[in-house]
């Protein structure tokens, strides 16, 4: 830093794609701190350090950094900036590695340290990758393969037609689309890799002209579908031409030189290469006509997606059986256990392993919204406490991501109150009808209503969007500020949550397709929404307190219930897992609808029983 | 335009101060156009010329511009600049007058025409102005009167204090706000005027610094009491030093030539003034802390508002008696109903007259959100249509604003339903408790939710804030994203709504201030929050469908009415009304709670039902 001229150093927890989850390689917040959290932000000078996260994070963030770190619970970029103003006195330089950091993120930082007389300076040096030597990893070299053609919604040819015809469509005539998200590449091109754990993607951009396509990306790692798929077309618009990966930058700059508009997304988009292209040539939207596209699942890909979560509930169901008969004897701890789910996954057809790191947390560990145990320290399952799995699949034909929350002996109370009202938030956001291009946060809060009701509430976001055999965490669908509106054909996770620190923590979370739905009415312009859950795991009857739901969420969980039985069941016996199936069967029985009976409708039943009686007995007399 | 070489020139229906009405100087869009509506867009070129307004006035200005002007159904400033790149080549400029464009609007349009190729250039003389020449009215001479102690929540002295605290706390410490929208001057110094029409206002800006108070005002207008109020703490940092109207600008030039910073808000500060700021001496939020302060209540303020709507209400009744009378006679018009609730509103003490324009729209013209009756085109209202008045009034003591939708004959289906559904989201919203902080636009699906569900709709927003003694539309407190977070002390309407164009509209609309919610938990941080109704009025049970309410939705209309009871019961005996007062009584009768009940106890009543009467039966014979 001092050679650099540098006085504070802002290290992210992304990579030069904003992938979410990241290569060993990749790891330089956690080699820099200790940090083992999947978000973060660490800012050094030259005599103080801190880390950015946010409150999934703030007790294992505690557990994991040493006293040279301060730990700062908050992501807004104007706190760090703020720390950095009373670190780093006027005249200061701020630096970052520009290709770490997206263009939205930079331009926070800028507009945060705006006037306030530091400088924002990108360094391409990066100081941490300095540091680290050749003790840091090195990348990856395995295999880049095809999907299969049952595997997709459309040949990769389709989705670079319909690319193209959005390119000329727009009213600014964009000459090329650069990519820079690594599951944009993968989607576009129908190919898989294992470069990053979980998402099966590899490095890699592309950009996408009207009359060419260049594939940044390791030539020799493509299997030999792969690359006579690329080159059918060759020569012509349809033929992919490979390139190095490391090339992107010198390429970009070269096209850059002649009459062309680049459009790019500046959420995942680095400075670094957004820097390349002059102002008057780029056209910037939060995501890319190819993030876009991605996010609408087309039929194809909807029954791909359905068929996935069949199999990933039956793996789910075998764990649900086997924790009720193993958890009372004591034998299963939070590691064993996502072991065993992690296992029972990779047993069903066309599995490729987890979606992201199982989270299996009992007791006060499910406080921690996504903590993850580990084989040394894990806590042994037991009846008398909650436990919370958040777990997750890839296969062939879809990502899965599921979180149930069980107890197998006398919950508390407020345990039980807890899990019925985030069980009625998820219901209440499930069915609700609401126009077409609805934006999920004007929507979201209908899964915190149960519980604001009685002064209870949770701190994390209510859903993501999810891929078919891509990120577990899809760009740009949920129900955050950031988010696009909901439209037809868009899968999201719904999962509210309620958590005590140091007692307990309870998230049901299933995921969801946009449909359209059936109302009274119609409107003129487009039909209305609402969701279809594809998850098709039964809720613990044992936490569910029926009496504070109301007849519609009693209904709804009926005719949800059917839905498992009619799409497991099956599935089920062609596996042959009878016991599962008869378990499947007691635990989606229908709940009493009459349950949810008004007082006044009681007292006026009680009087007209007691009235009958009367009469009996004077009958009897 | 040509002698300035200007090609397409934006006139916006705003003032200098940005308010939402503008006195009759002011009305260039309306002079231009021929447009009447309260908010627009338009541009002007050689040889077209366009119009953009919201849903709200589709209809009327259809009815209004001439054959010259396009109408553009949308208000994104995208579309206006589409509009105009297809109506001015490149290389271009589009021009407009900076005083009369906030920054946050200035930065829209710069933004929408980045790399287009086309110019924005502000434009110090006003073209419309030029045109209009002597036929513009003259500015207002009327007297500005200080608001007496009792209806104030604290002296002008106390708020002067709490906004230099506030610029102490900043961390930029800021020198100065610069305070632009004419109710942050009126409410600062407690000072009231008539310059504009419905809001109390007087034409004005202040620059208030850290050891001076300047006043830009017409100081002759200022009655002796205002003069020896402003002047008693001088000399001294609470002297208000009085200047020219005119005379900011430079005065503004000057200050900021020292080592000062400028705090103001960009939401509606206009672009001319904020240009005067060097950049690195300006520290821009969206509202300034006088509008954000001003927002916030104290509990004098809420008293006075609150007894503001007692009296209020007594108005409302009055006229629903008197329309139930008169209009089966066909003896009452839109315009003689507007006419006669602003009178009864003027006979009640403290009236300033109506808050706004009084809306009385029957059958049709209701579907047209914001209509007001001419009296030469006025609808007779009819036992076979409904009827919506949206009315309001300005009391010392408080600003008023109401919706109320009426039938007195036989409603179709739909129009019950869909004025029940409208209720349902008035209550659901109403009685929502919700954390602190909680940003309006992602509670307020609540809203709408009763309608959604059989595919209905409004296309306007469900509130805003409102002032005491001030605007009936204030900033920031509502239910957009632009609007600030919801704090206790806070008072919106709340305000759902239902068109069938050509057919009926429908609207209920109340008052309500945040206040803190009694939960079963309490939170460690902020205690959460719900709504207090301060409107007093009860709604039509004629359109009320109370098997479509649930019981938790008619035990809050149960409760709500036994609020009216006892609030406006009294006032109503008081001022002798004694027809009014039964009319209430009967208006607020509780409603069954049982009618709630669901099927299956139903069923269960009527099987123990007739079990009963075959026993009777077996008794008598």
């Amino acid at each position: 830093m001092r050679a650099h001229g540098v006085h504070a150093y802002i290290v992210p927890s992304t990579d030069a794609h904003m992938s979410e989850y990241i290569s060993k390689r990749d790891a330089r917040l956690g080699w820099l701190t200790g940090f083992t959290g999947s978000a973060g932000t660490s800012v050094v000078t030259q005599d103080k350090a801190a880390l950015w996260t946010d409150s999934r994070y703030w007790t294992q963030a505690e557990r994991e950094l040493d006293c040279n770190w301060e730990l700062q619970r908050t992501t807004w970029i104007e706190s760090i900036a703020m720390w950095i103003m009373e670190a780093v006195p006027v005249g200061g330089n701020i630096s970052l590695d520009p290709f770490l950091f997206s263009v939205a993120t930079w331009n926070s930082y800028s507009q945060a340290l705006y006037g306030s007389g530091r400088t924002l300076l990108p360094l391409e040096t990066n100081l941490v990758d300095q540091a680290w030597g050749d003790q840091r990893p090195s990348p990856s070299s395995s295999k880049i393969y095809s999907l299969p053609a049952a595997f997709t919604g459309s040949s990769w040819q389709e989705k670079v037609a319909g690319i193209r015809q959005q390119m000329e469509q727009h009213v600014r005539r964009p000459t090329a689309v650069l990519l820079s998200g690594l599951e944009e590449t993968a989607w576009l091109f129908n190919l898989r890799g294992d470069d990053i754990p979980y998402n099966p993607v590899f490095y890699s951009y592309t950009l996408l002209t009207n009359t060419s396509i260049s594939l940044f990306v390791e030539g020799s790692r493509l299997s030999v579908a792969a690359r006579e798929s690329l080159s059918s077309g060759c020569p012509g618009p349809l033929c992919v031409e490979l390139q190095e990966y490391g090339q992107v930058s010198a390429h970009l700059r070269n096209y850059t030189l002649g009459n062309v508009t680049v459009w790019l997304g500046t959420e995942y988009t680095t400075y670094g290469l957004y820097g390349i292209i002059p102002q008057e040539k780029l056209l910037e939207e939060s995501y890319s006509p190819v993030m876009t596209a991605k996010a609408v699942k087309n039929a194809q890909e909807q029954e791909l997606l359905r068929a996935a979560h069949v199999r990933d509930a039956v793996a789910v169901i075998q764990y649900l059986l086997w924790l009720e008969k193993k958890v009372p004897q004591g034998q299963v701890d939070e590691f064993s256990g996502a072991q065993h789910i992690d296992a029972l996954r990779r047993a069903q057809q066309h599995s490729h392993g987890p979606s992201f790191q199982s989270i299996s947390a009992s007791g006060l560990n499910a406080a921690l919204a996504h903590y993850s145990p580990s084989n040394g320290s894990s806590r042994t399952l037991s009846a008398d406490e909650m436990y919370l799995f958040d777990t997750g699949g890839q296969y062939l034909d879809g990502t899965t991501d599921i979180t149930r929350t069980v107890h197998w002996g006398q919950p508390t109370p407020l345990q039980k109150e807890a899990y019925t009202r985030v069980l009625m938030g998820n219901i209440d956001l499930s069915r609700l009808v609401f126009p077409s291009n609805t934006a999920g946060r004007t929507v979201e809060s209908f899964a915190r209503r149960a519980l604001w009701d009685i002064g209870l509430n949770y701190g994390h976001g209510t859903g993501h969007g999810i891929g078919n055999f891509l990120s577990v965490h899809e760009w740009p669908v949920g129900f955050q500020s950031n988010n696009v509106p909901l439209a037809a054909g868009m899968f999201t996770s719904i999962e509210p949550g309620y958590y005590r620190d140091g007692e307990f923590g309870i998230r049901i979370e299933d995921i969801a397709l946009v449909v359209e739905a059936q109302t009274k009415y119609q409107s003129e312009e487009k039909p209305f929404l609402t969701f279809e859950v594809v998850s098709l795991v039964p809720y613990d009857r044992n936490l569910i307190d029926l009496s504070l739901l109301s007849s519609e969420q009693i209904q709804y969980l009926n005719s949800y219930y059917k839905k498992i039985r009619e799409r497991v069941g099956p599935e089920l016996q062609r596996q042959q897992l009878q016991e599962e199936y008869k378990w499947l069967q007691e635990s989606t029985e229908p709940f009493p609808v009459g349950s949810a009976v008004t007082t006044t409708a009681t007292t006026a039943m009680l009087a007209l029983t007691s009235l009958l009686s009367v009469l009996l007995s004077g009958l009897q007399a």
